[in-house]
């Protein structure tokens, strides 16, 4: 009995002194973990969490601000997947390659979900303006600065900055400013192929300062002097990828560069861009085009005087919680050499236009532009093409309108003609997510192995 | 020595007992306070408190994405605060009264910490656009709508919705999409005293289709017919608090309601507004001025689809990170019966309205706007002022310039003719911290108290 006694007692104790060692070993690491115990953060970092922990399959996520079912956030599905986990393949679904939506960068955000949350407090910068009375962040700008530095992309020495809601609101913003100056009305073109936006948005707010008026090199060719003109140049240009440099001269033309996608992840980088006025956009950099953020580094005073009076007037400045949220994000692209979101997004574009080009090369029907290797600064090699957009021409006779051909292969593209181009053109996104792009991939190889 | 070593047992083995009962406590006390280990957001969570933790004296605030000292984010002081932890007053400081800076509600998200803070994923909303294909949050939407019919302050029923940039954005949306249905120049017109951006922001976007052309009541006593009018209905006035309706009528008049006070905060609520476009904004609901985030409440599906045009063309839509902001803090507003934040902002207005009107009865030289009782829709009872503005007139015959005989006094107001109104008035702010209106009342108390 005594013996059973000492026995059992001698199992409990070992099992307590387990158990401590268990509780101490979990509670290290706790500390570990929880080097500070959160307190008024907590529920929104753990509703944040709990968001994100929701499976949809690889093939769809849930957002904070998405609807919820059952108190559970619903998966809002990439294209072509359905079901309550977006686990289900629509096979007949289009590919559509229309928009050229970022968001081929995603899972870098993913990868980096730790350094690029932001934690925004209620009364985060509830004021109309910075301490200095400004709308833009001081911080953020020496940010954008650094970015540039090791893209080696543009010279920023001895410019202004301007943030806007985008490129979009900011290339509206350089017309106007650019227009004010002058004394006669300002003719705005730009060189085909060139962006729609250029043209719709310049004639929605035309003025008494400016017109839109078409294409660039039609008015090099038709006019012997250009008066007053503001010519948008695309460098590299969307939709072919091309770099360009401004068709018209003269001391009365002032060009707006749109810079949009003048990072190692589409294109060479032959040197640092140093024009009067350059745009630029988180968009096309890390891939948050929600977030509408763009800046412009202009020369001119008085040209960057008229731009800040068109954000004052027009908005009061750029949202003080998109400026936190791009701060947060420059901050990851600055992490260690600040190189790794370049190689990330280079090697991906990368690879898709490789896998783009080695289709349409077995095409006795189909050509896709031609982007020569060039040196590049930035990677201080020779390299090859990564453009975001594939500028697909049909080049049989009969197919005038390339897009109607692509649709009647359940490809979804934006028509050559949008751009002031031919019809027989059509602009295919390589920007979205790996769901879309293999679906495209998968569905070019279906139209081209038809082929004669 | 049996015995010493039985009892040496005994004790080791209490004592693991009662480290086991200690831990089993601390964990489930942890247990219930960390419901959930967090992972990723953790750093951001912190990063957040710790930068909140930091002490400004109550005169001064620090931000996530301030300047930081020695790795140490440096407080930025309220006006007339010095010193790296704000603990100096200046007293020859001037009391700036300028702005419409709504800070009075800071202290309010300050209570709410834990419910008004929202965590952003590195992922948030990339794309340009949400599952439904629009720039605007459905779920935000909703929100919006439910915080109307809390406040009864607008009929939303059968009206379309359209996000903006603050009010700022929206006045110049509506006068485009007003203008581009008329068959004619659109003259755009407002009462005085009005608030002076209806002027300097209809000027700088002038377009073939509508031209500024001053105040609504001068063009009702000279024109036979008004022609194409739109005219700006500040509904409660800016500067002086008072309800109105339009001045010009007819067929080719439209109204655009600016409500960005009404709102219990500032004024009686006698009915919900249902007007054919009413506009509010964020930052006098709520305080965040810095989110630059808006809405219209729009009847016409015409004037809508110009709206959502104007968004689409001008910015592509509102920041998704803006949105996700106001929805965090609408759901805020919503807790509980939803009345709250209207009950701590009322009073704090009308405290400060009832002190400022003390002191001006005590003036020979000073009277201020009159606003009569009235019955609340909100408050179900009649109610006193607490308007946004004092609008001070100086009524000596000598004193011509009010604002040059406030700054004699260290007061800073904003110019009555900046409101197309005499320079006898200035309008005073109400709406900045505790530490900016009690240094005004000093000041008035001051001025009135070296009357003859």
């Amino acid at each position: 009995m005594a013996k059973f006694k000492g026995f059992s007692f001698g199992v409990f104790f070992v099992g307590s002194i387990a158990l401590n060692i268990f509780f101490l070993t979990n509670n290290l690491c706790a500390g570990h973990v929880n080097k500070q115990q959160l307190s008024w953060s907590q529920r929104a970092a753990a509703e944040a969490e709990a968001v994100a922990s929701v499976s949809c399959s690889g093939h769809g996520i849930t957002y904070l601000d998405g609807l919820f079912l059952d108190e559970k956030p619903v998966c809002e599905c990439n294209s072509c997947y359905g079901g309550p986990t977006c686990s289900h393949f629509l096979p007949d679904c289009v590919a559509d390659a229309d928009s050229g939506d970022p968001l081929f960068l995603e899972p870098f955000w993913m990868q980096h979900a730790e350094s690029s949350a932001v934690l925004v407090a209620g009364w985060h910068r509830m004021s109309y303006v910075f301490a200095d009375q400004s709308y833009m962040s001081q911080v953020l700008q020496n940010h954008i600065l650094k970015v540039h530095s090791i893209a080696r992309n543009a010279i920023t020495k001895g410019k202004y900055l301007v943030f806007g809601g985008g490129s979009t609101q900011l290339l509206s913003a350089a017309v106007f400013a650019l227009s004010l100056n002058s004394s006669s009305l300002a003719r705005v073109v730009a060189a085909s192929p060139y962006y729609p936006v250029y043209k719709t948005q310049t004639d929605f707010f035309e003025t008494a300062h400016f017109e839109f008026q078409g294409d660039a090199l039609l008015m090099k060719r038709t006019s012997n002097s250009t008066g007053n003109a503001i010519e948008f140049v695309t460098s590299p240009n969307n939709p072919d990828g091309l770099l360009r440099k401004a068709v018209l001269q003269g001391s009365s033309v002032n060009a707006i560069y749109d810079h949009a996608y003048y990072w190692p992840h589409f294109t060479a980088i032959p040197a640092p861009a140093d024009e009067d006025v350059m745009i630029f956009t988180i968009s096309k950099l890390t891939g948050h085009a929600g977030s509408r953020f763009g800046w412009a580094l202009v020369k001119d005073e008085d040209v960057y005087l008229n731009m800040l009076k068109y954000m004052q007037l027009a908005e009061l400045g750029v949202s003080r919680d998109t400026q936190l949220r791009a701060l947060q994000l420059l901050k990851v692209v600055l992490e260690g050499d600040g190189r790794e979101i370049f190689h990330f997004a280079y090697e991906k574009m990368r690879d898709r236009w490789e896998k783009i080009s080695q289709i349409v090369s077995l095409s006795n029907r189909y050509t896709i532009q031609d982007i020569p290797p060039q040196y590049c600064n930035f990677f201080e090699k020779v390299r090859g093409p990564s453009p975001a957009y594939v500028w697909l021409k049909c080049e049989r006779e009969e197919d005038t309108n390339c897009n109607a051909v692509l649709r009647g292969a359940n490809i979804i593209g934006r028509l050559g003609s949008l751009f002031n181009a031919s019809d027989r053109y059509v602009r295919l996104s390589l920007l979205k997510r790996d769901d879309d792009f293999n679906l495209l991939l998968y569905r070019l190889k279906e139209l081209v192995s038809k082929e004669g």
